[in-house]
C-alpha cells in the first residue's frame, strides 16, 4: 500500500465529463490500494476569466483580493471532483488551502509555500478517503488567502509530496510526457521515458506546456521524483528524477528551440570596467529580458564587441535605451539581426561525451545553416539561427544525435 | 457618523460595470462619514451556473461540497468589489465567511447563524476602511463551509446588522422598493412607504423578488429596520419596520395574488378525529405544499366537506394519492377545479378598520366576480377566484381601498 499524490490540471478537468472521466482515473488507484491525495488546478479558462474580470477593474488591481478571486478557480473543481469522487462510492472531501493549512509567506500572487498541516488529512485517507486538495492556494499566517502564481497547482503537488512524505507524485495533464522536441517541428518527435530534473529546465521551452519550470525546480531542490503523464490515455508518461538515477547512453535527451528573437551587437565599445552593466541596467529596469550574452575583447584589449539576444517585440524599445546613453556608454555602432531562433540541443549525457559541440556544428554546417551566436551551459548548447531555418536545424539535429 | 450595513444583491453586481457603480453608492456613503459593512451576492447567473454543474455531477450532490461550490460565488463579487472601491481610494478588503467567521450550524445549505465575531472588522471600519463581506456563507465549528439558503445574502445582512448593533441596514435591489400590487397587474401601484414585518411576509408574492421571506422573519425576531431601495435610482424605497412604527392610516396596504392554483374538494367525508390527518399526511410526504384548508360540517355533524388549495402542477398527483387512500379516509367524492388564483388584500390596519371584509367582497361581487373559497388571517383576507379575473379583481380591490 503507497501513498501518492495525483494532480490534475486545467485541462483535466475542463469539463464536467473529464471531471467524471479523473474521478474514475483516482477510484482505479483506490482500489488498488493506495491512499491518495488528489490535487487540483482550476477548470481550464476559468483562471483567465478571473483574470480578465479583474483587469476591467483595475489594471493595479489589489493583490491580496487578486488572490482572493482566483483561488475560487480550484475552490469550484476541488468540490466538484470530491462530489464526483463521492458518487462513485468512495469517501472523498475537498479541501481548501486555507483549512489544511497551507501556510504561504505573503508574497501576494507569487507565494511561496512554507509548511502544510497533515494530521486531518493524514487521518481522513488512511481510513480509507481520498482527499482533493484545492491547487494554487495557500494562507498567511495572518489567514489571507495567497496563491502561488504561474504554475501553482504543480507547486501544490510537489509541497505534498514533500510534506506528506508520499512514495510518488504524478501530474497529470493533456499530452503523454516529455518529447525529444515539439511534434509540431518534427514529427518524428519521442516521448522521453526519464529526464533530469537539470535537463527538465532547459528543456522549458518543450516543457512549459507539460510541467511549470518553477515546480521542476520544487522538486529538484527536495529531489521529489515526478511522473508526468497523460490523463487521457493508461501509458507512462515521463519521469522527471534525480541525475543519478539516470543512466544516459545518450549524449542529447531532446532538442528545443525558440523563435522570435533579436540580435543586438554593440559594435567598438570602449574595454573598460563597467561598461556591461552600463549597457543593461537600464534595460533591465525596462523590464526588457536578456537572453544570451556574448564579449569578445579586441586583440589590442581596448575595444571591445558586445553582442546579447532579447525578445523581438523588445527590439525597438531597447535599441532607442541604447542610443539614449550613446554618451555614457560610448561606442561606435549597433549592428541588430531580427527574426532569429535559438535552437539547443540538452543532455546531461553531453558533459561525458567529447565530441558533441563539434557534431552539432558540422552537422548544421552540412546543410549551409549559418550560426549567428552561440552560449552553452553544463548541458545545453544553444545557436542562433535564421529563424526559417528552424524547422530544417531541429529535424537535423534530432536525427544527428539519433534521437528518431 | 453612523454605523451602517449595505447589501446588494445579484443584479446590482451584475457585470463589472455594475460593481462600480455599487463602489461609487458606496464611496458616497463613506464621504458622508458612515462606517461601513458591505454585503454582497453573487453576481446574477452564477449560482445558477454552479448548481447546474453540480446536478450534472449527481443529483445527490454532496451537499458539503454542494456548500463549498457555491460559496466560490460571493467569494468572487466580495473580492471585486473591494477591489473596485480600493480603485476609489478607499481602503477596503473583503471578508469570507470563515475568516469574519460567521459561525453556522452544519445544516448545510440551509445553515442558521450562530454568532458573529466582529473585533476585527470593527477595528477596520473605525479606522475608516469599508468591509466588504461575502453573503450567503458561514461555517461550522469544525471549519466546514455552510451557506444559508435561498434569500441568504439578506439573512447576513440582518445578522450582521444584530451583532454589530448597527444604526441602519440597507438592502439594494433592482427594483425601487415593495408596491401595493404588481404593477404588470395593474400599472398604478404605488411604492409603500412603510409596511411592517408581518405585511411583508403576508405580501411575499409581490415582495420575494424584493426582499426573501426567511430574511423578513428574522429582520422581525431581532427588530432590525431595513430599508429596501433600488441601486439604480438615489430615491428612497421602503421601510420594514416594526408595526408599532406605523400609522396605519389605510385599512389595507396592498394587493398580492398568486396564479396556477388548484383546488380539491373532498365530498362526504365522515366527520371524525384524524380524519383531516388521514388526507393530508400522505400528500405532505410527497411533498406537495397545502395552502389554503377550509373545512365545513355538515348540519348533523356527521358529514364534513374538506376543501384545499394546491399547485396547479401537484394537482395531478394529490389526485391520485387520495385515490389510493379512499378506503382509509373514507368519503363520497373529489371535485376539483383547475386555473385558480388566489387573490390578497393585506394590512395591519384592518384590525382596526371594521368591514374590510364585506367591502372587499361587495367589490368583487360588483363585478361579477365568483369567490371559490375564502381564508383569513389577522392581516389578511384571501379569496379564490377563476384565474382569468386575476387583473380585473386586482384593478378593483386597488381602486377600492384607494391604494391608487
Amino acid at each position: 500500500m503507497q501513498r501518492i499524490v495525483l494532480k490534475f490540471g486545467g485541462t483535466s478537468v475542463g469539463s464536467i465529463e473529464k471531471i467524471q472521466n479523473v474521478a474514475k482515473i483516482i477510484k482505479k488507484k483506490h482500489d488498488e490500494g493506495n491512499k491518495i491525495v488528489v490535487v487540483v488546478s482550476a477548470m481550464s479558462g476559468v483562471t483567465t476569466d478571473l483574470l480578465n474580470k479583474s483587469k476591467l477593474i483595475s489594471k493595479n488591481f489589489d493583490p491580496k483580493e487578486l488572490d482572493v478571486l482566483l483561488s475560487s478557480g480550484e475552490q469550484i473543481s476541488s468540490s466538484l471532483l470530491a462530489a464526483a469522487i463521492l458518487n462513485l462510492g468512495i469517501n472523498s472531501r475537498s479541501w481548501l488551502g486555507w483549512q489544511i493549512p497551507i501556510v504561504t509567506n505573503d508574497n501576494h500572487t507569487t507565494s511561496q509555500i512554507l509548511k502544510i498541516k497533515t494530521a486531518e488529512i493524514l487521518k481522513f485517507i488512511s481510513s480509507g478517503g481520498v482527499a482533493v486538495v484545492a491547487g494554487f492556494q495557500g494562507i498567511t499566517e495572518n489567514e489571507r488567502i495567497t496563491t502561488l502564481g504561474r504554475g501553482g497547482s504543480d507547486l501544490s503537488a510537489v509541497a505534498i509530496a514533500k510534506f506528506f512524505e508520499t512514495d510518488s507524485c504524478e501530474i497529470y495533464t493533456d499530452v503523454e510526457g516529455v518529447l525529444t522536441t515539439d511534434p509540431n517541428m518534427y514529427e518524428k518527435a519521442k516521448k522521453i521515458d526519464k529526464i533530469s530534473y537539470e535537463e527538465m529546465l532547459e528543456m522549458a521551452s518543450l516543457g512549459a506546456k507539460v510541467m511549470q519550470p518553477i515546480a521542476v525546480q520544487a522538486s529538484m531542490i527536495d529531489d521529489i521524483p515526478v511522473h508526468v503523464r497523460s490523463t487521457f490515455s493508461n501509458k507512462s508518461g515521463t519521469k522527471i528524477v534525480s541525475d543519478e538515477d539516470i543512466n544516459h547512453k545518450k549524449a542529447v535527451t531532446g532538442i528545443a528551440y525558440s523563435k522570435n528573437n533579436a540580435k543586438v551587437s554593440i559594435v567598438g565599445v570602449i574595454d573598460k570596467p563597467g561598461v556591461a552593466a552600463d549597457i543593461f541596467e537600464p534595460i533591465g529596469e525596462n523590464n526588457i529580458n536578456i537572453d544570451m550574452v556574448i564579449q569578445n575583447t579586441s586583440l589590442d584589449g581596448k575595444i571591445a564587441n558586445i553582442t546579447f539576444t532579447i525578445k523581438q517585440e523588445d527590439l525597438k524599445e531597447t535599441l532607442s535605451i541604447i542610443e539614449k546613453n550613446k554618451q555614457k556608454i560610448n561606442y561606435e555602432k549597433i549592428i541588430h539581426n531580427e527574426k532569429l531562433a535559438k535552437v539547443s540541443i540538452v543532455g546531461a549525457g553531453m558533459t561525458t561525451s567529447p565530441g558533441v559541440t563539434h557534431k552539432m556544428f558540422r552537422s548544421l554546417a552540412n546543410e549551409k545553416i549559418n550560426i549567428l551566436a552561440i552560449s552553452t551551459s553544463e548541458i545545453k548548447i544553444s545557436v542562433l539561427i535564421q529563424q526559417d531555418l528552424t524547422q530544417k536545424a531541429v529535424k537535423i539535429l534530432h536525427e544527428a544525435f539519433k534521437l528518431n
